[in-house]
């Protein structure tokens, strides 16, 4: 998928490392019996970190979730390292919060910081046991091997049933001082953040305070991961924790303003960056699904059609079997929770081959199927809803629904 | 599926045909191009009928449910007759309310009945044109073949990717007389109904009020039709009917008490009949799902938890798969929007293999596998929450996710 380019903004290679100071680290420790597949990853910054975060709002948490916000509220929002293991979620373990603790304090004995300056994070399986040993037996040499270069290592480590890496940084400029940010996030399902989202960890050298962070990050997590859906299943073990060390040396941005306004956008361009990356990506798919929406009363309303355009199953498989099925995006605008005027409604669908109106005015139109057919075969498909009721717009990012979803989810304990 | 038996009350055959006064017919009239396959269908009554009804809530409606709505409100809830046509859902189409109003006319004209009298329903592609030539030729031939065993060409014309055809019937006693109670329904894909449901039409020679009627109906389509979910997507179309012509002879229910009651039992008994079968063959269906959810805190609470687990891909996918993923059904209970402790949340799974405790107190047990996997080698699945915080229940009804359900709807214009 090509990126998509904003003015003063750089893409550039290192993910988690990308920013100054930001080492990284990932190996197998024994909780994924393929040896070659890292299960255990490590970011660390020399310098603290004003930290935000956000959560899944499911209310059946990971342990790491708990463990994790008592930290930040213990260290004040400063952080210094992210503990990050797959393959076990941590979750529904009556010894969970204990198992987060213990891999906080053993780290941070060999890191010399402090276990509340960790945030810990696991995805995998829920309610499988999960014991001490694999962390301890391992930490001193995940610690001796962190590098500037150790972001794919990390990266590595988080994967599940993602079939590709996502990384993604930024260059950019505040005050005249070069900045940097990026980050790593994985998918593939259990898809559909509430409020946070997959696993995303992203370091920048900005300096900002910890409020202004948590307010940026909120800011962007609702029109990017928010607007993600692959099944539909938000995950109890969502996180993603923004740390910023400030060694890029612009003064610390405390309000908003000009320099705030810089760094939220190498925010939502990263995070857009990913959030594309996870739908491209998610279990099984074949295509990735952006849903445009335009002409909204008000900014909720457009990300809310959006969102269940994006998440109708209907929908979904229609696109996976290239069928222009414009009354499945109808239905599902019509069950949206919004209060539109469903007879202004145009539907248009666009890929590279082209694009073709397939609904005016809430109505079907005739249209030529085989443009359509050509339109839908592509590999990337936009829906372009025009509400016609106003001027706040929206995008919502999915996959198509397939053979593949069934497959991964019906196979053994994914 | 072995029907649930209910004392008092005895499973009859007939469907729409079962109570005294009605008879039905079916047809091919040439919108479905398989001659074999009938697409017209129609109910009829020799006397009025007190009636009520419950549409979808989806804002994108079709347009004979706005007809429909008009007919009633107009015939200040009586009705005479329903025709129903499937493969066109009359939906999105600019003369959409001119046919269904015509064709109400035709139907009339033949039957001698007013137009406001008939009960119009399609079902079948959105946004596809219509015409009214089918209707008009035809109308005749369907009104002269109307019988008491008409039933089965009425309710294979309503099918559309249904396998089996839904309809239930049966018998009771109010006062000492002999009363009847039967309907159809069809299936079997965006469904997820929401204060109504797919296509379904009841009725019964017992005598009630239209005011109770609509009361017992939707008290009853709460814990029925609206706990079924197949994919998430509800329908544009999506009614469900009641007809009731007096003819057994009953002094016509017009409060609560006991007559009441036995009427609403043998309507919850249909309903909750073909739900079981709507969702036994959901699109691609190799398993029927029921979620039971006890010891919630309200029945609000317990439907909410049950429906949540039901609609989760990733649980469909886990019971088509045969993994007992405890995991994911704690995490749909998670995200469902209720207030609970969910450290108190028991699951166990149960089919007539056996049945296994897979959660105690919200964390997850180690149990035998072999034995999960016997027990989810079944066809009928039930998933058993208690939540322990409280004394309401309810029940919701699904299947698994299938490589079927993704090949039909991935084909072109299901």
């Amino acid at each position: 998928m090509e990126k998509e380019q904003f003015d003063g903004y750089k893409y550039i290679e290192g993910g988690v490392c990308a920013a100054a100071g930001f080492t990284a680290n990932g190996l197998n420790c024994g909780i994924n019996p393929v040896k070659e597949k890292n299960d255990l990853g490590l970011v660390y910054s020399e310098k603290p970190c004003n930290t935000a975060a956000v959560y899944t709002r499911n209310k059946v948490k990971g342990a790491p979730i708990i463990v994790t916000k008592k930290h930040l509220e213990k260290s004040g929002g400063v952080s210094r390292a992210v503990i990050v293991n797959s393959k076990n979620a941590n979750t529904c373990n009556p010894n969970g919060e204990e198992i987060a603790e213990e891999t906080s304090r053993l780290l941070a004995d060999v890191l010399g910081i402090k276990p509340e300056e960790v945030i810990v994070a696991s995805t995998g399986v829920i309610g499988m046991p999960i014991y001490i040993e694999p962390f301890k037996n391992h930490m001193e040499e995940l610690v001796n091997s962190l590098s500037v270069n150790g972001n794919k290592e990390a990266v590595n480590a988080i994967m599940t049933t993602d079939t590709i890496q996502k990384e993604s940084a930024v260059e950019f400029v505040i005050e005249g001082k070069s900045c940097h940010l990026g980050g790593m996030a994985k998918g593939s399902g259990m898809i559909h953040p509430d409020m946070a989202t997959t696993l995303n960890f992203i370091t920048t050298d900005a300096a900002i305070s910890a409020e202004m962070l948590q307010k940026a990050l909120s800011e962007i997590v609702k029109i990017t991961y928010n607007c993600l859906s692959v099944d539909g299943d938000t995950s109890t073990n969502d996180m993603v924790s923004v740390m910023a060390n400030g060694l890029a040396g612009n003064s610390q941005i405390m309000a908003e303003g000009e320099s705030y306004n810089i760094f939220k956008q190498a925010l939502y361009i990263v995070m857009l960056d990913m959030v594309k990356m996870l739908a491209a990506d998610g279990e099984g798919a074949s295509k990735f699904i952006e849903c445009r929406c335009s002409g909204a009363p008000g900014t909720d309303t457009a990300i809310k059609a959006a969102k269940s355009v994006i998440g109708s199953s209907l929908v979904k498989c229609a696109v996976f079997g290239g069928d222009a099925n414009c009354g499945r995006i109808l239905c599902a605008i019509g069950y949206a929770d919004i209060d539109i005027d469903v007879l202004k409604i145009d539907v248009e669908l666009e890929s590279c081959a082209g694009k073709i109106l397939v609904c005016k005015d809430g109505m079907g139109l005739e249209f030529s199927e085989d443009f359509a057919a050509k339109i839908l075969a592509e590999k990337e498909i936009y829906i372009n809803i025009n509400l016609n009721q106003g001027n706040a717009s929206a995008r919502a990012w999915g996959c198509d629904l397939t053979y593949g979803y069934v497959k991964i989810n019906g196979d053994y304990r994914s």
